[in-house]
């Protein structure tokens, strides 16, 4: 049975509930984050509490606790659940009000809710086969920094990615390529690995952060600039980083081979020095 | 003690409770309908739940309920709340899954969740004054005909509008007015009342799809085209229609005058005439 914590108890995560007028539920109006656990501990934990806090101060909700105590929390759900490898979820709104209103009623007390997913993923069939994407107009709003629970359109991208076979959309806006629906997307190019430089058009990702600077410290280049489609599937390598998926290699494109078809050798080396550092620095 | 009806039961809105799992909280993954209810009776019914059901077909999402039940639950929550006048509020998201994942399971239970609020709206300040509205950026999504529950652009958008003084924030792209963020907009120029096209990029309004057509029906021409916010504060007069509001006059845009500053009589008249269909229709 999965233990969760919902504002300030343990409880069974079946026995969890909110009310409908949560702010969470009427307007999207709240925040998320996902950080992955290996060998019971939270990786990269500082740089997904900073942009838990980036995002919930860009529109102004209060954190409910100070981010220490978060963390104690997520750790205290992993040792609860027993969890070896996996996330741990976490998103918090502005509220409950008693009535709907676009416009918050001051000092609302936020909802903070977390709970854990046991998945393996270091040892995965889309990690030894690579995975196909699919790309798809990128709909979303203009905030794309602030990761909200407004996901609406990209859990249509990931429907439409599944019926054409892949396992990630990538959003396409002019012609670019902004990210993915739930990852960050790079290619190898001559020049480097390529990605979109940070903006509002994207997410500041946090494991492509640290695997790009990770790249930097052994040797290989960076590049942050757009790329489009037809870039990606004449690239070396493609490639997308997550707390979910860490670095995945992408082989096909919209059905198109990228590279020969298989995992490139720059991303599987990236995703290990990825998994070296993130056992290194869990908490 | 305010009644509310979720998923079958009728019980006190402030004992409604739903799993932080569902969709419509992780996911902003539903669709929302407000209806005005005046002498007890709902407003132009068929049109909302003619739109409910295009936007959920839009995402995919399966009504638990024909609509002419969830329209019987419309009613018995007027009569068990004996609500004169004011709005129900509907909502239906994916449902609820086990755990999360962007892509739901196959069956999932629609989550229906129904509540009433008591509100006058036929005779208050905003009708005798007019409303002043605060032009802002347009940040959301690219499907604003699927009337989704994500919706923190437009909360914002009230937000910072409220801040400036105004009740209404009137959303802007590339220069020209999309609609207001919980309202459609209009203007009245020499050619007639002058309100944006239907297409993704705008919410298609039911009060003023109304409205317009009374307008026609009374002799004064509807112009689909879009507006600049520079024309919007050189018009005769401007408005705004939605369920809550029903017609509004815009009597200040980003603090410039509109008209002589006071509800023009076209808005007046057209909302007379609103308030007579809605009498005349209402069920």
């Amino acid at each position: 049975m999965s233990v969760a914590y919902l504002n300030g108890a343990y409880l069974p995560l079946a026995d969890a509930r909110i009310s409908p007028l949560d702010r969470g539920f009427l307007f999207a109006d709240g925040i998320y984050e996902v950080a992955a656990v290996i060998d019971g501990k939270l990786v990269d934990s500082a740089s997904h509490l900073a942009r838990l806090e980036r995002s919930t101060s860009a529109i102004g909700i209060r954190l409910p606790l100070p981010l220490a105590e978060i963390e104690a929390v997520q750790k205290e759900l992993v040792v609860r659940n027993g969890l070896s490898e996996g996330l741990v979820y976490l998103q918090v709104t502005r509220g409950a009000d008693r009535t709907r209103d676009f416009i918050a009623p001051e000092g609302l007390a936020p909802t903070l809710f977390l709970f854990v997913q046991a998945k393996p993923f270091l040892d995965v069939p889309a990690v030894r086969d690579g995975i196909a994407v699919a790309t798809m107009p990128d709909l979303r709003w203009a905030r794309r920094d602030i990761k909200s629970v407004g996901l609406l359109a990209q859990a249509m991208a990931k429907q439409a990615a599944r019926a054409a076979g892949a396992q990630e959309a990538w959003m396409v806006e002019d012609g670019f390529v902004t990210e993915g629906a739930s990852s960050t997307a790079f290619i190898l190019t001559d020049d480097g690995i390529v990605t979109r430089p940070y903006s509002q058009a994207v997410l500041a990702g946090c494991t492509g952060a640290a695997l790009a600077a990770l790249a930097e410290e052994s040797g290989i280049a960076v590049v942050r600039r757009a790329f489009t489609v037809a870039e990606a599937m004449g690239a070396k390598e493609a490639f997308i980083t997550s707390a979910s998926t860490l670095c995945q290699s992408v082989v096909r494109i919209d059905g198109q081979t990228i590279g020969d078809g298989t995992p490139g050798p720059v991303a599987m080396r990236l995703r290990q020095l990825y998994i070296d550092f993130a056992r290194k620095t869990a908490v």
